[in-house]
């Protein structure tokens, strides 16, 4: 999960008179803030400071991010004729800063360096809807009514998807990640019909390059099995399953997460109980990244995280 | 679900000049918004109009309904300090304009009427926040590190559910629904930890009208088989699950749902080849009512409506 914010104090000093847009495609300023964190916290990998959504400008469909709302698009894509506005890019010319970010974390980085993106489902409900949308009818609107569009749309995005994702490895990302944040509305059976043949062809393409890859979805943990299917190494799981359940739904996975950010709003000995739990359920996984199940909440005490790293990290008895 | 809704041009007429609050407040046109739904479509079964949250008042926490907020309660109860201002009360004293709704309606209604209210966590999110949050961060936050707090909350809220759903029964409504909008966000364990015992008392105390009592939340379809533990005689289903895997989840139990209410932003075709597949899977359970899997969008076509009512009436060869 994103780990710069506005939880910290330095972040909040770096972020003024910058809009978020900016702050994403300045290397200067996104370096600084992905290292921020890794200063205070001394976490044991780094992620990237940008935004899923920086492939729309590129790809045909500006953008702004607007604060208290997210990312706004300025004419959504929703008719066939708005499908001949967008288009696939070279994520080297298209997005040279990001890339310029990740070359300069790998100078500066002791930890390694996760990159990451939108999956298609998350980026096209920005497309279609032109802004976070709490119930996607448009985009789940094309998606029933209008498949070859819907497919053809699908199709896109997984190739800017997939060719930007190894362009940060390339760039020196040494694992990414694939945040499917709005998917949790769909069925499995929906994701099979309408995602899972673009997912797949994602995680091929990623496959090519050998770096680890973490595939991360919100909202239905009845998902886990198809998204498993779909691909990637790492299974991101979220807050609405134990990391014990979510082992019976995609046994011999190793899995990421799943701290319930409110946690962090509570305190200390709080924090340290049920992370201590995950911690322990964790230890029986062939694998296991902690993480919070979803973004860190801005409100967050600082207090909180230093005790959940020294927990997560062993330091204390 | 609701039947009522800005989709319907009568019922923006209705609504003209008033707030939410005060429509269903008012019997005189809670009545008519029950029946203008049954008179266009002739669904098989009314469900009263009203509010999750119109308990908050008596209770002693007033609140409003703000148009595309929801509802907002003035001062949140957040502390032990806060919790002295909240009481049990009598349905029959505190929420008459309801009762004298129900026993209107029955006078003129030819099909059953479903009553509802929220269940505990969906009202303790309201009550806690001060208002809709994506995250609840304070009610999970109050759940996580002040578990005594939480279990009084709970029971008081359980106390006024239960009487309020028995008070709506004695005034004649046939049925009644326990909606548990936010509860998704939960794991089952924590469902477990933190509901179940309350929500089983509810239950129980329902049980002794003999009047069904229909059971929905939304969000996490992983908590089927834990909210059947916690009881009702019908099981609501939303759409991020396909009634047959539901099915394998509660085996045995009668399912509402589940027809994802963005299907209504298509067109009468879609609406008829996706309703038909429902109709299909319920036609294989012990008992199913056909139902959207969550609320009515403003913004749905009538014609949608109006083939879905055939479909699922069987009208149509």
């Amino acid at each position: 999960m994103r780990q710069a914010g506005r939880y910290l104090p330095e972040y909040r000093e770096l972020r003024k008179g910058r809009t978020m847009l900016e702050a994403v495609s300045t290397p200067e300023v996104s370096i600084e803030a992905t290292l921020q964190p890794i200063r205070r916290f001394g976490f044991d990998a780094a992620i990237l400071f940008s935004d899923l959504t920086v492939p729309f400008t590129p790809m045909g469909a500006p953008f702004e991010i607007k604060e208290g709302v997210g990312p706004v698009v300025h004419d959504p894509v929703r008719t066939a004729a708005d499908m001949e506005r967008i288009h696939r890019f070279d994520p080297r010319e298209g997005l040279p800063f990001v890339l310029e970010t990740i070359r300069g974390l790998k100078r500066e980085l002791a930890v390694p360096l996760i990159g990451f993106t939108g999956a298609p489902f998350t980026l096209a409900s920005y497309l279609i809807e032109g802004g976070p949308s709490r119930d996607l009818r448009r985009t789940k609107g094309m998606m029933w009514s209008a498949p070859e569009q819907w497919h053809a749309l699908m199709e896109l995005l997984s190739d800017v998807v997939a060719e930007y994702l190894v362009a940060q490895i390339e760039a020196g990302a040494d694992a990414v990640q694939l945040f499917d944040s709005w998917v949790g509305s769909l069925s499995p059976e929906a994701y099979r019909e309408y995602l899972l043949p673009h997912m797949q062809r994602i995680f091929a393409r990623l496959k090519e390059t050998g770096a680890p890859v973490i595939h991360f979805g919100t909202g239905n943990p009845l998902l886990l099995p198809i998204m498993r299917e779909a691909g990637g190494d790492v299974t991101g799981v979220d807050f609405r399953i134990t990391l014990e359940q979510a082992a019976t739904l995609v046994p011999g996975a190793p899995l990421q997460g799943n701290l319930d950010p409110t946690v962090l709003q509570t305190n200390p000995e709080t924090v340290e109980r049920i992370a201590r739990e995950i911690v322990r359920q964790g230890s029986a996984l062939p694998g296991h990244i902690f993480n919070l199940g979803h973004g860190i909440l801005p409100e967050t005490p600082l207090e909180n995280v230093e005790r959940l790293v020294e927990v997560v990290k062993g330091e204390r008895p």
